[in-house]
């Protein structure tokens, strides 16, 4: 049911023309959220569902299969870093829905929600490129970020 | 009916570590394809669909509400331009869904479709900062690249 | 004489197809570094150098005149920030050398000298479009961090 | 003697938030210009210059050790390619000095210089990864394109 709370640092070069934080780079904010969510690591503060032993040269791979996001409001240039929430929509056998809300820095009154998101994420196994099942490992370490799906605007 | 067909020239920085146009970078290329479609150009190779007079410092802003995209196939490093393909799903008062392909090089044969994608996009009047609706104008360059909008695999 | 260090968040996407942080990203996070380092801000974690009043909207425009920068080593992900370290290598009239080096993450022995860079940036009135003398103010607040400029391999 | 000339597209992307193509993308910019210009492709349209078979896989990975720009004016986005213009300014046994002119679109007049810059290129053996010493053929296909280093502002 808790959400994983990642802080993600904006960087002046992810404003575009317009001053704000362009659309394509909050799916690259998202990605790198992603990244210290769910792949493997030795560092002390990887977060307990960091369990995928993930990379180019690892025995699993993870493939994007389709990402959709919602625009909420423009996001200015932060110091402080984004505090991007991310949780689990549902498991499939090979697959799983990621969802994200991009908010206003942690501790800004009222917060501000940004972006709402959702990635299918397909684990590959690296030797055969063919999906490869969740192991029960992965599914333990996720299960207590299961919530609801983002409820998109449209359609 | 007709698709608007745009060269779109990946770079090798677009390539990640695992060796393919990283799925965030695919939504760069569909801007880039969808600034040079739809905003107004003196540029004598500018599309007909070109009269947008947007931007920053124009009259009108274009502001991105959601996108979606389906990734069917890893893109590798390819020195032709990409042939993406766009067209338009729907136009509404204010907004307008682009719906686009990501295929291989032109002449390549068989060709490839390494994704599918739309961008819901609303022009807003920069001056008052709410949504303006489309002028017949736009309506007119844009009616002929009315079609189907993206079938999407899931949901 | 005091180095002003930078922790700065490598991103995944700063790796190439060789599975390096890519050359051109490197002048990225000294960029990011810089920013921080030198704009005003009212963040309370904000450096005492971070006087200048930039960006596109303010009364200074910062210009980069130039930029060099020897590659030492090749610099692989890390969760951890990179140690960025930045001193003044002189102060003009109209400009200044900010010099770097980008190390290890803090704490890492030894630590890794990964690159080795400079730049130099001319403050612009952004109502005359003209250099401006750096102020008094500026003067002192990057006194302290006056230092030797970087020593280049070549020439 | 004779200079490359390579059209090289800006992104709207490429614009920071001043509006204009950002500094760090410049050499972006060029690392483009540069892998099409010396990385071997059986694509029709390759430069003679274009042999050295490079890249993650290949039996020569190619590592930058020193770059160096100086900026002329700020870059305005473009829909026409830039004039990237290269040349050698020197080879030494495992290595060669890339020099560049970016200039405004070609055809455009008076053209525009925008930056000069340089990028010392090391050709490493990916097996051993110890530098490599090009091979008479690189040589030869360089030898024609040799000229005067560019001549830095400073120092």
């Amino acid at each position: 049911m808790s959400r994983i709370h990642v802080p993600v640092t904006v960087r002046w070069s992810d404003l575009d023309a317009y001053g704000h934080v362009n659309n394509v780079q909050l799916l690259r904010l998202l990605e790198e959220a992603r990244i210290r969510v769910f792949w493997a690591s030795s560092s002390p503060d990887a977060p307990s569902t960091a369990v995928v032993e993930a990379g180019p040269d690892a025995a699993t791979t993870t493939l994007i299969a389709s990402q959709r996001i919602d625009y909420l409001a423009p996001v200015p240039f932060h110091r402080e870093p984004l505090d991007v929430q991310l949780w689990i929509g549902s498991m499939g056998g090979a697959s799983l829905d990621i969802c994200y809300e991009i908010r206003s820095p942690a501790g800004e009154e009222p917060p501000s929600v940004y972006a709402r998101a959702a990635t299918t994420l397909v684990l590959i196994d690296t030797a055969t490129q063919r999906p490869r099942r969740l192991t029960e490992a992965e599914r333990a370490a996720w299960r207590p970020h299961l919530d609801d799906p983002v409820d998109f605007r449209r359609r």
